[in-house]
């Protein structure tokens, strides 16, 4: 087993918590996740969240939709991606989502037995 | 900032609390720290180990003694290498592990944010 978790389960593990609460915009997806590691002093690098975003597709938990971004198509023509839930893409990131808690816990563990072994 | 703690750090954490403990003999802390994480499902790597004990010996923190493993030495010709602290080697130690609780703190802070933020 690796020896802590990977940056691309942590980040999928996020990326279905924004579809679940209905945020699956693509880029505000990930100006969020910028955001709210900040006090962690991490940057959830921009490559990575594609990836993970990537895989959640090819994996059949997520689909893709394409919409422009305002509502005057002569107006505004940029286009924003959507990610959404496939039929039983809840139903497996629900299972994926219970094998990231286990190895989880298993790294805050590990982090805890540090604490208490070198520092008294 | 990276991720999460580097396997190197965590294991030179381990590394200089044998040392302080003086159970610095090289092949049984190599032992030690594979059965202190059986129960997580980590092996630590042999080579991860070496490598971070060569650090802790170039950044001036250990030093190296061999010895015969046995008292007799007609008889027992085995060399163990055995790590002490250098003179000013447990103030670097000190000063090391300062900076790795603090990485160790963030990182259990990310890890509970994500149990939290996806788990209720």
């Amino acid at each position: 087993m690796a020896f802590m978790i990977a940056q691309r389960a942590y980040i999928k593990l996020y990326l279905i918590n924004k579809v679940e609460q209905r945020r699956g915009y693509g880029y505000q997806m990930l100006e969020e996740l910028k955001e709210e590691f900040k006090p962690f002093g991490y940057v959830p690098p921009q490559s990575e969240i594609y990836r993970a975003l990537h895989e959640l597709v090819q994996e059949g938990v997520l689909y893709r939709t394409k919409q422009l971004k305002g509502n005057d198509p002569s107006v505004d023509f940029q286009e924003i991606v959507l990610y959404h839930f496939t039929d039983n893409g809840a139903e497996k990131a629900a299972l994926y989502k219970k094998q990231v808690k286990t190895d989880l816990d298993r790294c805050i563990g590990m982090l805890h037995k540090a604490v208490a072994d070198n520092f008294v």
